[in-house]
């Protein structure tokens, strides 16, 4: 480990010009680089003091760290971000228009990766665990589309974070290159790929040492709401188990990420007659690692180890354990579309609102607004066996519903959406004509306080194979406009 | 061919009890059941004149012929339709509500169908062009999901079609069964699965003979503004082609079907630019066959042979040349995601309206009243490496903007929208943001007539990532509802 030059992070950020396009390792906060960007926000902040424009275009794996969309968002350092964010404060420079973002499935995404189709690459930002003099490395924590960043970028900045050293073994990198040949993946163990990449030596600029944990932080405790909704899941799927739909031995979830996605966790955990089950998704948290110590999950396969630290440091300290029972691998692999079939498993996501007639909106508030991005959600809605989506019935103390006549934006349409739950209940939607869905949904899924409304709705409602009057379509969200509450919204 | 019950139409039908799961054959008018289905019609209307219940739930590969939808539906016959239909009749019985429809991704049905998800299939009728006494079937015309009905049907009904002889070759059966295999298909001439079915002897119930054609019509001639849109998806695929997002010698597309597609089909067959292709799809239709003829295409495979007399009788009499160069396939292999993806295909597709933000209505206009069904539009365009929309800017004498605010129904979202085309122009959406999405949209696909009040929307609309303004999103519809005229619109 001696042939790079070894940089301070200051120096590092010196060869990120202005108007660069820049590839940030990592997967969730885990896996991001934490020093290079910070000072690349403080130089971008000293040049606009001076006057002199810098922003870069950013690309990443999924969402970052504050080191990484904090830090430069704020130092408005970002002009142009893609696929994925969930930063609170990149959030409003996004509504306000002042930063350009793509949100694009993350199956999609890798398939624009390789086609250079943002333009070429100018620096890669990878976090390491391991390097090689001859260009071989080990990532940390996630991994996300940092392969496909190494192939591409022009140049390399490494962070050498020694924090991470015994995360080595945990990778499985298969290149999913045009090349016509199936993904050669049976079963959720199979290595398939690489433990290590091997990069081109001359696009490595210099090593940046560091020795800093992700910083993930522990979810809040479930709250009723959310054990309500875990409460129907693990119900619903045990059922669904017993009627032989999916079978006890070989089940295979994706389970999101989030506080629902722990609330569930917990369930699962607490029922016994839940039998064991795989995990294949995007980010490995807490309590999946839970579940997998006591050998609940028998394999888990994610983009990112996204865990709290007592419980990273248990996976390092019980590292044969846990390489028997977990990977991260490429998210092209995870959300690709191949993949997720073979598995044939049960997808579990979160949302922001459903309509009645089961379309789902998981990114923009009231249609304008965006929250994250679409994400992986469409890539497992689409192709799971079962697709579930999972949300309070109502938000802002009762004063948004989440059920709505009409989704203001669109992200999954009624043809992806098998299942949704909220506290009051679960609708299960297959095989149901639009009005058979409606009925199913407001009975099952909607708050009292807003049952008489879409009921009434569902009523006036022209005729047609989905009933909809256009006029008061959006009552709901004209009510909360003028008067704070969907609850005064007249028909 | 001597060990089967040999039944007229009149005695199949009689094995059909009310309230019965049937499943027909065919994809398009193409390989359908041509007398059982009318016979059975008559005999629904007989016993609806005694005053005595009966109707069928009724499941198929695609649309279907006139004698399936058409006679069925009309003798209110149907109570229940999966997975897509595109009868006149049967889709005003839809709207009256009526008759329950669930139109349901065709990669999706498949699953459907192998979990018993709609129930036991009680009946499939099936047409055949050669049956053997050991159970042995060659399918004619069509694939679709005729495999999974035998597989899974209690008793099957066959109509052997002695006109389809010369079909036998033409079928590539791959069974789809969830044994976590990945589909063994490289390229898209690998032969992967049988030419003919093998089903359990003892479901044959009988078999009545026929000797009919598929009797599929021609296209009508392109109109200009059919031309036109044309016209810019040629000279679009060039310039991808030349700047080498898709390479000039493996190009495969999927083309959809109908007018449009003849369209383009033409004007791929009078660019001598355009490379040689392949055609991977749901239907192949005379402009597929004549660009093979031409061996323009080199290799076409669908789920369906929907083609004119004179084009069938020409690959009958030429088998050699053509069965080197065509293939049928079941639907869940034409509209598989981990084939599509494979692939590497171009979709080409048709809509009914876009929105200026890339949404796609490619089924229920106004978002109430069903057209036809999703189909496999979703399955092409979500997995696709590049998906186009192709539609008229205007319907209805220009009274009907196709380029709205926000779609009244979404069945493709703006994540599986890269390109829209109109005869006024052609918008490339990848790697654009929503609002620069709309100026695209609204400056190269809108009329002329309609760019005013877009552009004004657009403006006034309150800020957020995607510009929306829910009060005046739904105004065009407002304005033809009240005028009869999109072009009242009033913001």
């Amino acid at each position: 480990m001696g042939a790079f030059p070894k940089l301070t992070a200051e120096e590092a950020a010196e060869f990120i010009p202005n108007d660069a396009l820049v590839a940030c390792s990592g997967f969730t906060a885990a896996g991001c680089p934490k020093v290079i960007p910070l000072a690349l926000a403080k130089r971008a902040e000293r040049l606009h003091d001076d006057g002199k424009p810098f922003q870069i275009k950013l690309l990443t794996g999924a969402s970052t760290n504050d080191a990484v969309d904090g830090a430069l968002g704020r130092a408005r350092a970002i002009a142009f971000r893609a696929p994925y964010q969930a930063d609170r404060d990149l959030r409003k420079f996004i509504n306000d228009g002042d930063v350009v973002y793509i949100d694009d499935h993350l199956s999609r995404y890798g398939r624009r990766l390789r086609q250079n189709f943002f333009g070429n690459i100018d620096i890669a930002i990878i976090e390491v665990s391991h390097y090689m003099d001859d260009g071989e490395l080990t990532l940390t924590t996630a991994v996300g589309s940092a392969p496909v960043f190494c192939r591409n970028a022009k140049y390399i900045l490494l962070e050498h974070n020694t924090y991470h050293e015994k995360i080595a073994g945990f990778h499985d990198l298969y290149n999913v290159e045009p090349n016509n040949a199936p993904v050669p993946l049976r079963a959720l163990s199979d290595h398939i790929g690489t433990k290590t990449l091997r990069v081109d030596l001359k696009k490595i600029l210099g090593v940046v040492e560091t020795n800093l944990p992700d910083g993930i932080e522990a979810f809040k405790p479930c709250t009723l709401v959310h054990e309500a909704i875990a409460g129907h899941v693990v119900d619903f799927l045990l059922r669904e188990i017993r009627r032989g739909i999916f079978p006890s031995t070989s089940l295979t979830m994706e389970l999101g990420t989030g506080n629902l996605t722990n609330a569930v966790l917990k369930h699962i955990g607490a029922c016994e007659e839940m039998p064991k089950f795989s995990v294949h998704g995007e980010v490995l948290q807490d309590g999946i690692l839970e579940l997998t110590e006591r050998e609940r999950i028998e394999f888990a396969v994610g983009s990112s180890l996204t865990v709290t630290e007592p419980w990273l440091q248990k996976i390092y300290e019980h590292a044969d354990f846990y390489k028997e029972r977990l990977l991260l691998r490429p998210s092209e692999i995870t959300n690709h579309p191949e993949v997720i079939q073979r598995l044939n498993l049960v997808a579990l996501n979160a949302a922001l609102e459903a309509d009645i007639f089961g379309n789902i909106n998981s990114t923009h508030v009231t249609g304008t607004s965006v929250m994250n991005g679409i994400g992986g959600a469409s890539d497992f809605a689409h192709n799971a066996a079962l697709s579930i989506f999972m949300l309070p019935s109502t938000a802002k103390d009762g004063k948004i519903s989440s059920m709505v006549p009409l989704c203001s934006h669109i992200d999954l349409t009624e043809h992806d959406v098998d299942v949704i739950v909220t506290e009051q209940g679960l609708a299960d939607l297959r095989g149901k004509s639009p009005e058979q869905r409606a009925l199913c949904v407001i009975e099952n899924c909607a708050h009292p306080d807003y049952k008489p409304f879409l009921r009434a709705y569902l009523q006036r409602s022209l005729s047609g194979h989905i009933r909809h009057d256009l006029n008061t379509a959006f009552a709901f969200y004209d009510a909360y406009a003028k008067t704070g509450d969907m609850r005064n919204a007249q028909l």
